[in-house]
């Protein structure tokens, strides 16, 4: 049996099947940056808007329609599964999530929930599958979770943090609560992209934003890596295409491609040429524009992408990415002008 | 002329020469984890502290005299030559420092002063003697500054930033200003950091702390190395160690190089058999415990040492140190004993 090629430029390239074009989303696409999300938000709380499939379907198609984005991303948060395995979770203005009842101990561990994602997740997967049926045939919607380490530190901090101190200390001071814990996320997680895939989504990626600005590759590698492998070897079953993504991941580029991922997400610290030489040929790369990039003049913006393209040098398997979420305050014009710029300077020469 | 060659085994690893031990200091090593310095900042803030020599001076030795330390580092602080420029700076609690007066134009450009470090910062290179001739013999002084990159991010976003907007957007949209202003930041820190070789100081640190962070390896390339490069090349005719750190450099590493420094101070995302890799022989490697291992229990902070050890592979051109400054609330019992245990556990086989 042969498998079907996917249609959608933006599934090719994750495949590293040919394109005419290189495809581009954008991390955070739907967001602040907008009026039209600024105007729901004005009613709305963020964690309102996830559990509303209707508006979290709303805000996911609002730079879809705006922008002509070759990909959708589920409007969702990473924190949103620990809300039903028992977390008082809370989007303070200004000073991102906090976790009223942050987990720390032994006991704290056996208290989370083992959640099932159809049951406590409902919510997200009706959106899912309304946003799917809503681009059907037009544009493929990527689903996505937090990998276990970014999702453990904001268990274990309470919040974001700078040094991770209380997470390192429970990290290496109790291994086997850590081990609970780790396994426990990446069961739930893996469970939890499964169900959107099988709500309609056609690509996921697995977001570990902390990871690469807290650890070692060393302790990366004994403490987080198993457990975002589990979740890659336990979708693959799926056979969509799976996005890798962490910050600062430079240096442990190798030890990211063997957790798993068809595609690995660079941040813009990272070059395309500088990702592949360590990559090699068997995995896309997403990325990797500087955010702040989107605040210059056209013609630096332009520039900018250029020397992108220049480093991805029209091989298969690249999509265009920021190399980190998009920032609040950019503006919309650049949005735009970035999608048009980089389907007509990446247009292959028949 | 045979020059000399350096007694403290510090400046022999600077230098790439045989030792009996790998020598260690830590960035911050003096500060608030210390009972001593608290005490201190009980009555005189961080700024007074600078500025008084007979204070900078004992807050200076008091990781030595507590720790045993291969190496002292003046304590200073990298905005202190921002201040005769016409800056009015504040380390506001909790906030770290506030510039109110921040460089955003040219005019706000043209008006700060080429300073003169021997009439504008006499209180530091008074410290500098005055540490110098109670560590005769005993142990080296570092000296440092400010990278022009780190102190322009400073000027222009007022304050710590996190996604330097206003800095990459003067940048990019004025180059000419960013040029002046990058200038004269150099000229000011090699005529500072002469002036405190010329004061006593035996090595010097040149901090980039946020171009790692920051900027992609290309923007880096075009907008900071230059100015960087130029102090190293003015310096170098003192013909002391010079040592170049950036925080999350793994992917720049190359240009860091090019940029100069006879040690490359590497972060704890960046292994020291990756960096030796990059770097090649004709540099040595300072670092790179990650500063939240001191927290540790000291079984696992000792396999956390052997293992840099380890990498380090007791070759030539070795600096123990941590892979960023140490953190406040450390406990100071682990710091003796890393101190200690490097000391014992690099002890060269006769």
């Amino acid at each position: 049996m042969k498998v079907q090629e996917p249609s959608f430029t933006f599934l090719r390239a994750c495949k590293r099947l040919p394109v005419d074009y290189t495809p581009i989303w954008f991390m955070r696409q739907a967001g602040r940056y907008m009026a039209e999300y600024r105007k729901i938000r004005e009613k709305y709380t963020l964690l309102e808007i996830c559990a509303i499939p209707e508006l979290a379907t709303q805000v996911t198609l609002q730079p879809i329609n705006s922008f002509g984005f070759d990909a959708a991303i589920l409007f969702a948060d990473i924190l949103l599964p620990l809300v039903p395995m028992g977390i008082n979770l809370e989007f303070a203005a200004g000073e991102g999530p906090v976790i009223h009842n942050p987990v720390r101990t032994a006991t704290d561990v056996d208290q989370l929930r083992r959640i099932n994602s159809h049951d406590d997740l409902a919510h997200v997967l009706k959106a899912v599958q309304l946003i799917s049926s809503e681009l059907a045939g037009k544009t493929p919607l990527i689903g996505f979770a937090g990998a276990p380490f970014t999702l453990a530190s904001y268990l274990i901090e309470g919040g974001p943090s700078k040094n991770f101190l209380k997470t390192k200390g429970l990290m290496v001071e109790q291994p086997q609560v850590w081990e609970k814990l780790m396994n426990l996320l990446a069961d739930v997680v893996a469970d939890f992209l499964l169900a959107q895939i099988g709500a309609g989504a056609q690509a996921i990626q697995l977001f570990d934003s902390w990871a690469g600005s807290a650890l070692s590759p060393d302790d990366y590698k004994q403490y987080a890596l198993p457990y975002s492998q589990k979740i890659f070897n336990n979708i693959c079953q799926a056979g969509v295409p799976t996005i890798h993504f962490s910050v600062g991941a430079g240096t442990y580029l190798p030890l990211i491609k063997e957790a798993g991922g068809d595609v690995i997400g660079l941040d813009w610290r990272t070059p395309i040429d500088w990702g592949r030489n360590i990559l090699g040929t068997e995995v896309a790369v997403q990325g990797n524009l500087d955010p702040a990039a989107l605040f210059a003049p056209k013609n630096i913006l332009k520039r900018k992408i250029q020397k992108i393209l220049d480093l991805a040098d029209n091989r298969p398997g690249h999509i265009f990415n920021l190399g980190h979420g998009i920032l609040p305050t950019t503006p919309v014009d650049n949005v735009k002008a970035t999608v048009e710029m980089v389907h007509e300077l990446s247009q292959r020469k028949i």
